[in-house]
């Protein structure tokens, strides 16, 4: 059985929705998601508000109720009947991330063990096929196969195979 | 640079130090570690009190302020001049564990960056030499060389090249 690992922030959950939300209730900057194309949320803030980022990601419960992106719980599920299945965050950045990170995988995620959770710096993980929107993710990787994750921040780059959507991922791997 | 990975428990962190201290406290056992030789912390206390273990670990609190195992932090920063060093342990089947190891690895390991530290369920790192306990972890590791380090379930263990004190591995790595 091949394995995958798969990323969690703006692959499987989506931080971008919490921090347009919590930047729009503090500052009312009607932020709305598609202003960070090609970008990432610091670009689309004014430059005296980029602190808030580093507040906002490191309040405990900023990764707890996270959005799901689309897709990726029923695709998950398939994805486990055919290979193994791994989710790596690199998530050790964030002391506060680790116990909220799980108790969300625990909630939306039930079908993943903790034997299938990887929280970590560098994603130095051994397996076939990664699912990443960090190219840099890559670089540790020996598997062989690369798939970008369609995130606004990455969407110039060219380097990679491609995913838009886990219908997408679904086309390619099952 | 050669990748050698850690463990945790029973190898820089003493988690059997604690476990003997919470059970004396609470029901004046009198144990003491000599008592563990050749098997778990379970096998020490009578059987009506093994549920502990469990309830001991799960406390949050319990992995911040283990003991460290002799030696280990010397040894591990003379490592680092030579090897890439990763601290991979077992972590996520515990909740509770996670901040706490992250914040004991801080104090007592400050020369490990939180990209060193992996933090997951199976062991499916990439690596060259594994250093553990459990001689399971070595199962998903495909490194040349798995080190098991002494520890009193270990001790008839014959299948693996063992280390049985920080100074073994100082004077076998470095």
């Amino acid at each position: 059985m091949k394995r995958i690992v798969i990323d969690m922030d703006e692959v499987i959950a989506d931080p971008h929705a919490k921090f347009i939300e919590m930047f729009n209730a503090e500052f009312q900057l009607g932020l709305h998601k598609d202003q960070l194309h090609g970008g990432e949320i610091s670009d689309a803030v004014p430059p005296e508000l980029r602190h808030k980022v580093l507040e906002y990601i490191n309040t405990p419960g900023f990764f707890r109720h996270l959005p799901i992106i689309p897709d990726s719980q029923e695709v998950l599920k398939a994805l486990q009947e055919k290979y193994e299945v791994y989710i790596v965050s690199a998530a050790t950045e964030f002391r506060n991330s680790l116990i909220d990170k799980l108790d969300w995988l625990n909630d939306y995620f039930p079908f993943i063990s903790w034997q299938q959770v990887v929280f970590c710096g560098n994603k130095i993980v051994h397996g076939d096929i990664m699912i990443d929107d960090r190219s840099r993710n890559f670089t540790h990787f020996m598997g062989d196969r690369k798939l970008l994750f369609t995130s606004s921040h990455n969407v110039n780059e060219t380097a990679f195979e491609r995913v838009n959507t886990w219908k997408e991922v679904a086309e390619k791997l099952l």
